[in-house]
């Protein structure tokens, strides 16, 4: 199992148990995420901006309107922080303070290139594939004259943290007895029943790939 | 209705037909939200944090552990910005091109201030309130010395702007014709089923009141 390297800059210093270093943990979370907040300086104000984000192999692809003035500023190179998190449950302790959340996040550092001529339009097939698996068979893929209009982005994962909360309440030891409910409230994402476009013409049935397409991506 | 009043930074310029500016929404979507990405900046480099958040009033409380030495840049009232972002669905769409995505955002911008005192104390009243309703009457409130522990933030929503996508896909015109499934597929966030605490003394039923907890909150 390969590792991330953590630097200071991600090393998770409060919670270290909290702290996942495996690769594995770190893609699973991106291959169920579909959306990852960027931060970026402008003047010296942060800003953050939810972008569509993929992972192919190594590396994260972030897509995004080349009309947009902070997207600008990401593919400049300019460095970046992009977190994903995803929500999985309530933690309901027997006091408030001891009440928490169960997430999956992921913390990564770096800066990202955007992409130019085939291997943008390369990008643009993986991101299809990534986030609507099986439908590029069937799709007219992304022409030369559409990638231009837009930015893709790769950023390379090698500066990562991923943090993990999965536990029941830690209450303090004398309150266990207390005739309180506790648990875990479990959050969960799932698809709902495709809703077909009002002008789709008749005939046309729901493809068979959606019944395949991962559960819990948000 | 009230207005948000975006200024320079926080109006949308790309696609105006896309933001919302009513303060209805904004509090709409806050309340749904369990989780915010606070970004800020140290020594030039962004970095974003996912922390929980809760409207009060026309606040939006952040808490975290006054350990982490973000949230305490956070705490020291320096520039934030701070994203909420609910994903709907998947836009499927007859090309690649036009496929995306169905979201609500919110980015909010200004600084916090940290609450202590009597005012934390009832911040953290509100904010057990807000995440798990009806539930603060059963339990152990949050004592002075607990308090001290953590940091509660409250920040105003005065600069914020909403961005909401809901739509079919918009395909060029002659491609409706074509023979592809095209609509949206909905992502949906509800509650699981309760599972209790391993330690959880016998005879302590799951409490009514999850029942009447807000659905889709994430």
């Amino acid at each position: 199992m390969s590792q991330l390297s953590p630097t200071d800059r991600t090393k998770i210093k409060r919670v270290p148990h909290k702290a996942a270093t495996d690769t594995a943990e770190l893609y699973e979370l991106l291959d169920q995420s579909l959306v990852a907040h960027v931060g970026i300086v402008e003047d010296g104000q942060p800003f953050v901006l939810p972008v569509v984000a993929a992972r192919v192999d190594d590396q994260l692809l972030l897509h995004g309107s080349s009309a947009s003035r902070l997207m600008k500023t990401i593919a400049s190179g300019a460095p970046i922080c992009v977190t994903l998190t995803i929500l999985d449950g309530l933690v309901l302790a027997r006091s408030a303070f001891e009440s928490s959340m169960n997430y999956r996040s992921a913390m990564i550092l770096g800066s990202a290139r955007s992409l130019e001529g085939q291997e943008k339009l390369d990008a643009f097939l993986h991101l299809t594939e990534k986030l609507f698996p099986e439908r590029s068979e069937e799709l007219r893929l992304t022409s030369q004259q559409e990638s231009k209009a837009t930015l893709m982005l790769s950023m390379p994962l090698n500066e990562a943290s991923v943090k993990i909360s999965k536990k029941f309440p830690a209450d303090p030891a004398e309150e266990y007895s207390l005739p309180i409910w506790a648990g875990v409230l479990p959050i969960k994402h799932s698809y709902g029943e495709p809703i077909p476009d009002p002008n789709l013409i008749p005939g046309i049935p729901v493809p068979d790939y959606i019944s395949r397409w991962p559960e819990g991506r948000t």
